[in-house]
């Protein structure tokens, strides 16, 4: 294998495939790129063996043949290439490849390419066609409320689903749950629903701006699915299971409808988060024509602050989570945010007042007293 | 105790407070600032016992009286006030003070007040006036070979000399030296000498330019060393000991003297020292006319790379640790840099043609053939 490229493309190209490849794993080819050359070009290639990413490299092949090196030596390297160009040749004696950059020459251990297993091939005829705008807009608006950790792998994925013209999300990590359905210009030319892991979404978040794409491709395969946006395939192994039934949560109507500012109300809600330390709650005091927001933690303090509010009748006092909150209030793309409540025990929903076909809905925690 | 102040004002006291404020220590008042407001006028103080801080606060006293709260927390309520203005009120009997900050209210418990040791006072009487831009500059020349670890507390510190127009700072580490002495425009009317800590020296290297003083105090005591930079008291208790007698470790001449330009030698460094990684040595090879750069990471690969260099006689190769060698290199502020050089086992400097008053001396590392 020997090859030459231009040290700025690899480098934006090894920054994308290093957050993919896993340090972590028993399996050490799993920290590396894989570089595929042959007569129809390069391809760099990572995986953790759930997610996988080959992105194409411009560039000259002068001999085909495959390497794995290590991602984030690679990376580096590249960053401080002194030259506009960067050669890569296997030595095969040496069991190395040999890097010249300018004046710099670096000769790398590869590692095992046998244990590098292949990645899903794009499969074009299913995939369909979304625009990459939307589709970004749409995941920003549900991806923080997927669970951060692996314990139950649907909670940690979005299920995105295509159909006509609308493209839907929701993610929820059993604490809250957010959904956004965006209405698409014009109606796609086929449809589809998978569980794809939050941090697969998360990567395309990255990946779209970075390429300048107006459009990415979603093709679901049986086990996989495969998003190609430009020169870059981002695969996933989807999750098992059925996305749970969350429909059913959303209660039909609730006892208060609340407009309230949200900028207001997020300052707030920010200020008196700093005295809900140690997993404590944030009090929410509903009174004739106000609201406010407390809470108190053992041996440290208590803040209090209230805002106006168009309440009336019984007063009542709900507690939430300080950051879940937060979370919802920073997805409310709006002046207003219609806080929806019933009572202390029933789920609160967060949604703006002209609809934007976003909802929050966030469950309560129980105050003592 | 009753004052008002300026939340911004604050707010910029207490980020210089919180880095001297520790949270580690077994007592927890010094993870606290203290808050004293008497007719005078209201003073802010944080320490660990080694480094104290005091700083002037403007406001109004309405009820003088001193209380401890936690820095960290107080900080983050300040950065978050809705309002221009804070006011702050010790509840004696509920144990707490009242923060108001525009509808904002807190309550904080406050930490025992009697624990916090007593800090220095200014001793303006012996204090020699510096030039702040002189002293900062200097520092950050040497600051760096320090020890970042406390176990032998002299090579964690910097020796400061000053005596008529020279300001002379000292660090080592027992692997690199650094020396810089400074002509002062004017003769200062005093001298001192003081083993000062390095992360007060850091720290004074961020408090100068946020004062904007042009001149700072140093009154050196018995045990202390007081710095008054505007508003701000920094005082350290001082380590024991006698610096070690450096002047001897420098040779008087050397074999090789070998001008190179310095970015070229630093980014050559800064990419070689990229497969020099498991503490491997950088090495340095010398020959006619030329130096070349390399370095070998087992199981992971090697660098290597040359550039030219007026270098005559016997070649031979010198190792020395990359992330020092940087560090000397980062500290040149000319376009060459003089490589003075004698032997394998002899130490090297690193030094500017034109006498910049500045030197650094590295240790070599013995190189496995």
């Amino acid at each position: 294998m020997k090859l030459h490229t231009n040290a700025q493309d690899l480098l934006g190209h090894l920054q994308s495939l290093s957050r993919v490849a896993s340090g972590r794993l028993a399996n050490p080819t799993l920290s590396g790129v894989q570089i595929a050359a042959t007569g129809d070009g390069i391809e760099l290639r990572a995986t953790d063996l759930q997610v996988g990413l080959r992105i194409a490299l411009e560039g000259d092949v002068e001999r085909p043949g495959t390497i794995v090196l290590p991602a984030r030596l690679l990376l580096d390297i590249t960053r401080q290439s002194p030259g506009p160009r960067i050669s890569l040749e296997l030595r095969t004696e040496e069991q190395d490849v040999e890097i010249t950059a300018g004046s710099a020459v670096f000769h790398l251990r590869t590692l095992r390419t046998e244990d590098f297993p292949p990645l899903p091939e794009p499969a074009d005829a299913t995939g369909v066609l979304v625009p990459a705008e939307a589709f970004v807009a749409t995941t920003a608006k549900v991806v923080r409320s997927a669970a951060k950790d692996d314990t139950r792998p649907l909670l940690a994925c979005v299920l995105v689903r295509a159909e006509g013209d609308t493209l839907t999300m929701v993610a929820t990590d059993s604490y809250r749950l957010s959904e956004k359905r965006t209405t698409l210009a014009t109606p796609l030319d086929g449809n589809f629903e998978a569980n794809v892991p939050a941090r697969v979404m998360q990567e395309l978040e990255r990946l779209v701006p970075a390429t300048g794409a107006e459009t990415l491709t979603v093709a679901r395969g049986e086990n996989q699915v495969l998003f190609t946006v430009g020169d870059h395939v981002l695969s996933s192994r989807l999750v098992d299971g059925t996305f749970p039934q969350y429909r059913s949560l959303i209660p039909d109507s609730f006892e208060h409808e609340l407009p309230v500012s949200t900028s207001e109300l997020r300052e707030v809600v920010s200020r008196v988060s700093l005295l809900a330390q140690k997993a404590a709650a944030l009090r929410l005091a509903f009174s004739e024509g106000e609201l406010t927001v407390s809470s108190q933690t053992q041996d440290v303090g208590e803040a209090r602050e209230s805002l106006p509010v168009p309440f009336h009748g019984e007063p009542f006092e709900i507690g939430f989570n300080p950051e879940y909150l937060r979370d919802g209030l920073d997805a409310i793309d709006a002046d207003e945010v219609l806080l929806r409540l019933t009572s202390p025990i029933r789920p609160g929903l967060l949604q703006t007042n002209d609809d934007q076909g976003f909802l929050y809905l966030i469950m309560p925690i129980r105050l003592n007293v």
